[in-house]
């Protein structure tokens, strides 16, 4: 593995060696001296076309942890990304012998096009691109639910909101097909939903409560407020009303039905307050063992140089 | 010690232990290789609503020369902090597994709230809390008033400026009575003094020359700017004639008084320049000690874990 | 030395002396673990008063793989830089115990005021001030040359662009004569070109063919589009005309010429496509040896304290 850029251009094995790698790494971030030095002397470019403090922090973490060095390059949101001087970018930090650059883009697809273009001993992750992809948030996804629910196998799995514009669940519905979980739905209001959903092999539904009944892990996703102003839905109220996650609906799924969100979370809009802090939610689970799966991602593409 | 919020909450001895320990950290920062290696493997977070170049700066210097990994976040200052979205910036920090918080806020009694709040294992250290604290800049005075004057006990310690609005000024003399100060005075326009002044424990004066009579340590505060807009103050110029320490009237203090200021200084507005760069200013040793000051209780902080 | 502030102030053997240990540190940046501990426990601040993530990522680098502590920090472009308050900021992070300043800042010859005003055992290196001087690039462009052509005493070298605003041909100029090379061409249209520029040693030319005969190694110049809106140049489709750097016109140039720029380049503008992307371009050589030349400045400073 050169580049770590989409869930869906990995096999059964691949994904899994992943897993059981941060499985190891959850050992470290518990320690006193949370520090291996795996990475040590290598350069990290966190290159973020797109503001995002909380993604951003993870990954730094995890490559210090590592012991990597770290540069941290936000590029101006504002500066259209032009193919040309992108490129330029690229080649010019690549010239500084960096090893591996931490990618979030506005434009779809954009990581895999950065990943064709650098040179062969550098390794692309894929922070999120567009509305494509944001496979290392749908692996931290895939660990908390194997930590929890052990056997992926046998679960039906809910994915419930603005899946249209959703990198996190293009990413996670790939993830879970490959590793063989037995039904996925995706539950969201018709203007949320892509046009031709079923050809990605899940179960669309259009009532939370009916896509609800005896799953046995709730993803919520988080709504972004723009889609309001874009027309696509009538208020943030309406929308708790029909697809916000409730005690009483919850209480629909499997008994021990695991309530994920890759946050932030917007309390009383996707999911109320009181079930993101209940004891079904391991929200705060996937940002910790975030830290772990990005260690074990970058730790993987560094050994394969 | 688990947290180090305020110095009013420490006793005598507690206060001590700190500048104890700070004096062993002031040969790391002489030496050529100024680092040691007691925070490694720790995360520290500068988690700062407030802009600050300056009190983040020592607190990074500080978190690196204990050879812990630090995180720099700093809030957009327009965002409103509201408890709740505010908590979830913490839980999710704290997810990662970091170790400390260094917390600089505009709302007052921030810090501590923030400290009630946090998992057992982590550690909150108030870097201004609105107009209420500024415990490790009181603590980096502490200690420069020692190093200088040994016994603090002996002293009269005058404080000048914006007593009202100054969370420097009320955790210095909260520091300075734990101490046993001989007499804190408290020198300002009525504007700019609280109501209740002397139930703090010091002695209010409303003119300068007569507060300054004999005193051992004279601390001027910052003007801040902003308070002649607010029509607490007539103009820069004014406050100047009135409460501007000059080479004259620091001469009306003891001879070998000492003069202190938390930085950075408005020459000319609280200070004259010949007498921030005179032979009895410490103004740029309190910023030297302020990082072994803020290494200390760091490392305090870490030990009690 | 002490200070790193200008190519001018240097001698022959100091120029050959940091071309040689930068030698050395091409090594450390092309293995596995690109890090050597010369600088561990030092403390370097990037202090930039003109934004530049290009430059300042090169020395934040360069310091990591020394082992060196980094702090960044970015003073708002706006706040005017007065002589007494820039002071008092070096003032204050002297006081910190830092050991080198990297500086760069708007106004012509501040490198010089502030290392004229820091305590002996801080260093500062120019990382460019105004149009005055930019040292490192041109060391890390001399260094380049050497590395392609080997002797630099037989070289004819053609400097083409906005010579009059460029502190970059300035230390070109100047340490391509200290390193003896045997002719310096300057190639600009009048309005950017110095008065006396004849004075500094080199030839000028006003016609880009002209000056290119013969020419063994070409740098070219990044346009500063501030200059169309000066009313000193008509536009950017006028100046590739006149003065672009073709395929054509490169072939007027000795056979084996090189082809520098500092960049970031205008495609286009100063230069075409297929010139800097083509096999006589060592443009990016010139970024991945600036590494190396940054490392060997700041280890020959930190070594003379």
């Amino acid at each position: 593995m050169q580049h770590f850029l989409t869930t869906e251009s990995l096999n059964k094995d691949q994904l899994i060696a992943i897993l059981d790698t941060a499985e190891s790494f959850t050992n470290v971030d518990g320690r006193t001296v949370k520090k291996v030095p795996l990475l040590r002397g290598k350069t990290i470019v966190n290159l973020f076309f797109e503001a995002s403090t909380r993604t951003r922090t993870t990954f730094e973490l995890a490559a210090k942890r590592l012991s990597a060095d770290v540069l941290n390059i936000n590029v101006n949101a504002s500066a259209t990304v032009k193919g040309e001087s992108l490129l330029d970018t690229l080649r010019n930090l690549e010239a500084m012998n960096v090893d591996m650059f931490i990618i979030r883009l506005r434009d779809s697809g954009a990581a895999e096009f950065i990943a064709k273009h650098v040179s062969p001993g550098i390794s692309v992750i894929n922070a999120g691109d567009g509305s494509h992809a944001h496979p290392t948030q749908a692996m931290l996804d895939m660990f908390t639910i194997r930590k929890i629910k052990q056997d992926i196998q046998q679960l039906k799995v809910a994915i419930v909101g603005d899946i249209l514009h959703s990198r996190v669940a293009r990413s996670q519905i790939h993830a879970l097909k490959t590793l063989g979980a037995s039904e996925i739905r995706v539950i969201a209001p018709r203007t949320l939903l892509p046009t031709k959903v079923d050809s990605l092999g899940v179960k669309a539904f259009h009532h939370l409560e009916e896509g609800l009944k005896n799953a046995d892990v709730v993803i919520m996703l988080r709504l972004q407020k723009e889609r309001m102003q874009g027309g696509l839905l009538p208020s943030e109220h309406e929308y708790f009303k029909l697809f916000g996650l409730t005690r009483e609906r919850l209480a629909l799924a499997s008994d021990d039905a695991t309530v994920m969100h890759p946050g932030p979370i917007n309390r009383g809009v996707e999911i109320s307050s009181d079930v993101a802090d209940g004891s079904q939610s391991v929200i705060l689970d996937q940002v910790s063992y975030g830290i772990a799966v990005r260690m074990a991602i970058m730790s993987i593409l560094a050994g394969s140089e």
